[in-house]
């Protein structure tokens, strides 16, 4: 059972909000997890929101590793490299190291997927990492990936994605075979451009749960489980639905209080325009999980509370537990080919079929000196987790 | 003042509410319009609808072209050649032959974007046609392009996509320099796909009112007038803000039925709900401008209604007035290339600086045969307009 390791950097209410939404998920959850950033500061904030009265094992399963450094919301790719002791630089070597299972920050999405495909990697033989998001569907949620990981995508890659999202799906939904769809213009097999031309015939020979083109339309008609598309398109059809919904959120709330009766109405049906609003709310299904990295990373939407914390806590841990990565990996199969950005350090590689315990990490040194040992948290000491 | 011409058998509810249109256009906006369908019927519902009644100038401007043929709404690509006495054809021949200023139909999108753009022709220096809605933004509309008239793109036709754009909305919206955006993901001038990264160069570098990038948020904050996309693009968030908008007033329809007091509540709001409604109602915003052909091709929506079929031809009426094909030439400039598609019947091709009329169609003789003079229509005579 490996800890998630959470940024508690990252996020507009960083470190306040992400502690408290730490020990929410190791007292309402049971996740265990390792808190990354200024341990003084972290060590306070555990102490505020009440770790040292959680019971024994969840208390046990909260320790710190420090660091100083962290991104800030606007850094992009180049961070990654500028920054190597960064919360998330920090994170993605504990989980190199076989410390932890999987990955939570509420940082910029663009610098969290930038930082961790640089230093996780993608999985053997998977070409390109994608973002999948849970779009708010009924009556069952459907994942929509490439949600903006990879904007020049090959129908290869899109194959890929689909049985990325297989993977995530079964765990995520409790989907034995989910029906995936490829998001495409016309819904008939030789529509779309040539990218899902292609796609589309190769999803079709897959052993995937192929169930065809998807148009616009019916991004949140919940027809399917997966929608794969490339980052591009995953990317504008999401912020148009998101940004749609803002303005019908707005224009509802602008036409119920234009006039007095209809102000009277609105007071009437509180409770129902509050659950409607709450459901078309990003912040309440906003975030995203990507994956195809040698470990899964959950980036929690920015403005994340210590509720949409604890969540993304819980999504990392039932990930890390449902073996996201070795899932991915017998859904490639024998069909898997060598991967562009294969590096020594893969078991696989290395003809050892080891779990990622014990990896070697002798290529970056510095980085070592950084991963301190675990920082007893205020009341109760965590078992020689030994990271 | 060159005729409207107008497509009967296209549409949902053909050819009763597309004459009706017809007969409200040339009552209450003065448009003149050539009616292409069935002669006998169509004579017989302009009586019903009340042709007889209108007054001279009115009534003299519509007259009757007759075919039997029309496209299916199944029918694609092929059917512009198979059938090349439909409705479509036709009226494509009247607008070559000088007869007509632009083309009017509900018909299925996909076989009228693909029977006009083999008939009338790209534009001179136009590589590739684009289809322009108009979205319901406050303040003022905003100009989509492309939405699905060409799905593989290259970054110089997103550029020559702007222009007609800019045409078209200097017509549409009355503004004398549009202010154009680009549909990408990122707001930065480095983010995006290749093909968006290279085409924000090149809009950057051209004479047009480039307001950079747009994301799938902005799309109905109506931050710009004109939003450039290639057509897979501009499909997809077209369809994803359409089957939002739709899912988003189902769902308020349901919630505010789902109590007592809720319902109450809508009692006291029925006009601001539909109000609110009706504006996002595809219906009211719907149908598209098939733009970079040699003749202006206004697609109504399937179900257009009456109503909607005289604010197409009004429209149409109105780019035609405008002249949005001298516009395009006018931007385009000398900075024009040939285009990839160029005949001979192309004014410029030949060094003849005159407008479409007189245009040669010695190349498909047998299509002269199916256009008609004008068939009288129920009270008063055309004036002789030779078609």
């Amino acid at each position: 059972m490996l800890p998630v390791v959470l940024d508690c950097m990252g996020g507009d209410h960083a470190p306040r909000e992400v502690v408290a939404g730490a020990v929410a998920a190791a007292r309402d959850h049971g996740v265990p997890l390792i808190l990354v950033g200024p341990a003084r500061r972290i060590r306070a904030l555990l102490a505020e929101y009440g770790a040292g009265d959680l019971g024994g094992r969840a208390a046990a399963g909260l320790s710190i590793v420090h660091t100083d450094e962290s991104l800030e919301m606007g850094e992009g790719a180049l961070a990654s490299w500028r920054k190597p002791r960064s919360t998330i630089a920090i994170a993605c070597e504990l989980i190199k190291h076989g410390k932890a299972g999987a990955l939570v920050s509420a940082g910029s999405t663009a610098g969290v997927v930038a930082t961790s495909a640089v230093r996780l990697k993608t999985q053997h033989g998977i070409l390109r990492p994608a973002l999948a998001v849970t779009l708010p569907t009924i009556p069952r949620p459907t994942v929509l990936l490439d949600a903006g990981a990879t904007a020049d995508a090959k129908p290869e890659m899109l194959v890929q994605f689909a049985h990325l999202g297989t993977a995530f799906a079964q765990i995520r939904l409790g989907i034995e075979r989910p029906r995936v769809g490829l998001l495409t213009i016309g819904a008939e097999p030789g529509k779309g451009n040539k990218l899902t031309k292609k796609a589309h015939e190769l999803l079709a020979a897959s052993p995937l749960e192929f169930a065809g083109n998807i148009e616009g339309h019916d991004l949140l008609r919940g027809s399917v489980d997966v929608i794969v598309a490339d980052g591009f398109t995953g990317n504008i059809a999401l912020k148009t639905m998101e940004g749609t919904l803002r303005v019908a959120v707005g224009e509802l709330k602008r036409a119920l209080s234009s006039s007095r009766t209809a102000k009277l109405g609105a007071v009437l049906q509180r409770r129902e325009l509050h659950a409607l609003t709450d459901r078309f709310d990003s912040d309440t299904y906003g975030g995203g999980v990507l994956l195809g990295l040698n470990g899964a990373v959950v980036v929690a939407h920015g403005a994340a509370t210590a509720k949409a914390i604890a969540a993304a806590c819980k999504l990392a841990f039932d990930l890390s537990e449902g073996r996201l990565i070795d899932r991915v990996k017998d859904q490639l199969g024998a069909a898997a080919k060598p991967s562009r950005f294969r590096f020594g350090h893969h078991p696989e590689a290395k003809g050892d079929g080891k779990a990622v315990e014990g990896r070697s990490t002798e290529t970056r040194p510095d980085l070592r000196a950084e991963i301190r040992e675990p920082v007893p948290e205020p009341r109760e000491q965590p078992p020689g987790d030994g990271a």
